[in-house]
């Protein structure tokens, strides 16, 4: 589309620039250099490409836009504002400040029209090839005959030079590349400056050449004109099964006269007096927060087209849905339940096959782990470029990416997404798992091999400290189930979780049934729950995963001596934590002395009991029950350890 | 260098290849697929390039080998086994067992020639870029006319389709090919197999012309034959100021009739009858850990090689130690201290630059953030391909790669790393800090921005369960001091450790002078002590770092209402959980209610307080007084929280 009114567009460039460097100054705080450099990049897609609808920012057919260098959310939020979105300019105003929803990165929760939070950086673009997977996939069993312009949109990021030193970027790029994702454009801002200093201190990459040895179609443009971006933007489109890079030369801090080109313009305020001066440059009036009618209108009417083209959508998809009418089974109610010992990875993967065809949306995979941690949707085929309706990811060996990208198929919309790798690994996807329970984003995630029970793989593959590290992350729902029937009733919590992502930590190894078979009302979900002795006890074992089917042993040998020792297991920390007070004082009854069992750190467990029999080392090479043995995770041990804290000679829970 | 014995040679490789199918096969678990793979590739690296001394395995200018594809670790074992390393064919029939020195993955500080723990993929191609950093730095600054041949030695990987798959490994080659180190060559074991079937599941890279585009030279080679490997390595040496990737085209699983080219040769033993099978293909007699004499022969005269070599390099090395004698300065006695305020990220800085001259072969860098975390050693000269000798090493936004850069600088002796970023992204370094730590390599980590005090940021940045979830990685010290005098402190503490890992957290913001200015012999040495209030205390207040400041002023309101509060200063629990059970007990009193404030999870503070002021949700944008504030950080709540607890109305840590 050709540029209908040049000089006014120039004019509206100038006050996204002008009003992302008022909003920094007046906050005394934030990054103008991306704003400035990056402002006709922006302009060029949002008015000219981006299909949005300010008036709802849920629109499924929407394009998505990403601004993985959060850092320069004034940019976005100028837009946002511009084009009508429920942002007004006060919120601008109040950019940086307690209780804005204008924060120093985006996020998703607070601010309608962001996609999602950024700001770590390589984040962005590694959701947006999951958002890019969810678009091929529902289009791809969406689209019926008469209704295929239904289903299409594009994915759309800005970045920048940090973005693309990530090494989770790699680990995207490569898979978008694998995946043929032609819908997705990654609009690189090269500008050739980091915080440090120049790049060329560091970063030397063909970065052209890399992204077509990984398959993506590339182009580089002078991203300070909005007709040459258009163009590209253009091209990109067109480019077919290719992702595309346009990489867009720009000068960081445009518009500053003494500052643009260098690391000063990137994170700090001009200044009172630079500011006027790039004002002045940029042919703007010293007056903050200057924006004319005519560009006012301009934007507005770009963001009202879109309402349009969201309305005529809707009365199509209308008549589409009366025809074909969404068949959401029951899932819940095929969930299998297990009488006999078996490895939760294992019942997971029976969840899996017995939910899958009620819940189509459902895709999953791993990071070349399937066989191991049990991810395969059977039947479900292999998602590739030849077959964007298959259920399974094959992520390669890219946990960070993995998990970015489920991250982006579920806050797309209208799909659910798993991730397994081994429960160590979870350490390479941290940042996105972070990220997860930040934008209330509740993708699923499957972390099996979760202790030294895995065995001969010793100490480099032996979770210790994971389960606790994760369990101090906000609004993450770390579960680990005891039995088969703990795993059903975990995975129905997750798939039931609108705002928190969850980890079902699944073990290698076989465990007994020693839980309800009523998985869908299940006790565990309520966090924990009594096991094993309603009475009064006289000491009280609480233990998660593998270890339950341990304190049950422990427990009977305790009755044995006469030791009334109730067994509760705790899956989730994060559900028992919102129960009542009564609750969970009935599960652990205060006072009552109470000894956790754990193969994993004790740090923390002192929350929950007065002392922890756990793992406060890395573990070793052998057979898992050699391991467990060795490291006094025996009936024995665990009736001693109850003993001994009878008789108060362990008061502490540390080891 | 021409083979000798090229029939002899095909049995050395045989024999490799049996030692592992048959320890494999007897541990029943293990990795077969790659050391059937790749014993060409190993084999004549380690026969015809690489120089070492089995007799001693830490001299200083040995060639650095490591395995980055781990789990193929009975190819390394048979190597040292093989040339004549403490490492018995016992060890080799022991494989995975329970007080083995051959563990499931490699071990460094088990198993003698192992030059780092190998295993989560990425992490060694990683790390070989600091051994290779650290190299070119000792080159450049100790070499002396007429010694140079002193100094240079290669650091040789071998990598797995995994490892180049791992984000990190893009961050480090990306480093590697800036920084043109000429002098680090991997070995790429391309054999197209994944765990999951065929790397054309989800990888489609052209690998050879991303690493180009890198800057890296490149070649491609038949990796089942020694003599086409042998070849490429003398080219990778030839090729100048250039890392070299050598792309060795190899079969998985070699030799195994059933099993090679496919994952079934990866990650399960292959199986009785498979394994005569495979031995029978590979001409090796049924005998279980078969090595002939002449094999052994061979093997033994190349480790003696390096014997020989090693003891003329001594001989010279001596002459030249005699001729310059190292200078090593009193670092200590250089400490600075602060009596006045001061944002402990500038005490670090202050320190850095007192010892830096004095600790000539401290190196250290950022990701990024040198100006923000303050990392910049003044003078010291930026570490470049012009200029190896500079001390500052720009890593660029590459936080993983460069924790395991700085651990490889560390790992290779000679020399201390230190890598610095924001407290919120050593998420992105974790797999490299674990890894640290159970190497038991004592990096220094400076993580600076470590609360909701770095304000208007937001909550993308602002760490939360970082403290808790750092403190709970086994042999890992992480250190938040209070002031500028226990940063000091901690900076010594780390510089002297020699097993364990340090992270010194910092503040951004300016916190007040408490603690003692006897930097050198400070109490804070012992982990936590007591800063204020020595008699016997109604309440303890315990807090780290920023909070320290905060504590006191809220004791001084207690005071002021007759309540003696004590405030304990616990920069580290890792070293505080080292000292007497008595010192502990004079420090915080048992039975004397105790008060935890720290601007993080609370989780894990019932170890050692009975309630806590933390912070157990994602932060906010705001400019940082007002975060603190409006999270409870202040005076008048840490008293209301103290009397709260005095009165019994909050028994439990939790907020």
């Amino acid at each position: 589309m050709a540029p209908v009114v040049p000089h006014l567009e120039e004019a509206c460039i100038a006050v996204v620039r002008g009003l992302a460097v008022d909003a920094v100054q007046r906050a005394k705080s934030g990054h103008p250099g991306l704003p400035l450099g990056a402002a006709a990049i922006a302009h060029a897609l949002w008015t000219r490409h981006l299909r949005f609808d300010p008036s709802d920012p849920g629109w499924p057919d929407r394009d998505r836009f990403i601004l993985s260098a959060g850092h320069g959310s004034m940019l976005l939020y100028a837009l946002l504002f511009l084009t009508g979105y429920d942002l007004p300019l006060a919120e601008l105003q109040n950019f940086r400040q307690w209780g804005s929803r204008t924060p120093g990165h985006p996020e998703n929760h607070l601010t309608p029209g962001v996609e999602m939070a950024t700001g770590p950086l390589g984040q962005g673009v590694a959701t947006s090839v999951g958002m890019a997977l969810a678009e091929r996939f529902l289009r791809a069993t969406r689209a019926r005959p008469g209704y295929e312009d239904l289903f299409g949109h594009w994915t759309y990021v800005l970045c920048s030079d940090g973005d693309l030193m990530e090494g989770v970027a790699q680990e995207a790029a490569s898979l978008a590349g694998h995946q043929r994702l032609g819908r997705l454009v990654w609009l690189y801002d090269d500008n050739r400056i980091t915080i440090d200093g120049g790049t060329d201190l560091t970063f030397s990459d063909d970065t052209p050449r890399r992204f077509e040895a990984l398959g993506w179609h590339v182009q580089s443009v002078d991203g300070l004109d909005p007709d040459a971006v258009d163009r590209a933007i253009a091209a990109a489109k067109a480019a077919g099964e290719r992702p595309s890079l346009i990489a867009c030369r720009t000068v960081i801090g445009y518009g500053s006269p003494n500052k643009a080109g260098s690391s000063k313009a990137h994170g700090a305020p001009l200044g009172p007096e630079e500011t006027l001066l790039t004002k002045r440059a940029l042919g703007l009036p010293e007056e903050p927060f200057f924006v004319p009618d005519d560009v006012r209108d301009f934007y507005r009417r770009v963001g009202e087209r879109g309402t349009e083209a969201h309305r005529a959508w809707s009365e199509r998809y209308d008549a589409y849905t009366q025809a074909y009418p969404s068949a959401a089974g029951d899932w819940k109610g095929a969930l299998p339940t297990f009488a006999e010992s078996v490895a939760t990875r294992k019942a997971s993967q029976a969840v899996i096959d017995a939910v899958a065809a009620l819940f189509p949306t459902l895709v999953g995979g791993s990071a070349d782990l399937a066989e191991s941690v049990f991810t395969e949707i059977h039947g479900g085929g292999s998602m590739q470029a030849g077959s964007p309706e298959g259920r399974n990811i094959a992520f390669g060996v890219r946990e960070h990416a993995m998990a970015a990208a489920c991250n982006g198929i579920t806050l797309h919309g209208g799909m659910r997404a798993f991730g397994g790798t081994f429960l160590i690994f979870s350490d390479y996807c941290r940042p996105a798992l972070r990220l997860a329970a930040l934008m209330q984003c509740p993708t699923i995630f499957l972390f099996s091999h979760d202790s030294i029970g895995l065995g001969e793989d010793g100490p480099t593959h032996q979770p210790i400290e994971q389960l606790m590290s994760l369990r101090a992350i906000p609004n993450f729902n770390l579960m680990r189930p005891a039995d088969g029937n703990e795993t059903a009733a975990c995975w129905a919590l997750a798939l039931e979780s609108a705002a928190t992502p969850c980890a079902i930590v699944l073990t290698r190894q076989s465990v007994p049934a020693v839980s309800p078979a009523d998985v869908v009302e299940h006790p565990a979900r309520r966090g924990a729950y009594v096991l094993r002795g309603e009475g009064t006890p006289a000491v009280v074992l609480v233990a998660t995963g593998s270890e339950v089917g341990l304190a049950i042993e422990g427990a009977r040998l305790l009755a044995d001596e006469g030791i009334a020792a109730r067994v509760v297991s705790m899956p989730s920390w994060f559900l028992f934590e919102r129960q009542s007070e009564a609750y969970r004082q009935s599960v652990l009854p205060p006072g009552t002395p109470t000894l956790a069992i754990e193969a994993g750190a004790t740090l923390g467990w002192e929350r929950w009991a007065d002392a922890a029999l756990g793992i406060d080392r890395f573990g070793a090479s052998a057979p898992g029950e050699v391991l467990f043995e060795k490291f006094g995770f025996t009936p024995a041990n665990v009736a001693a350890r109850a003993r001994d804290l009878l008789a108060g000679t362990s008061g502490a829970a540390r080891e």
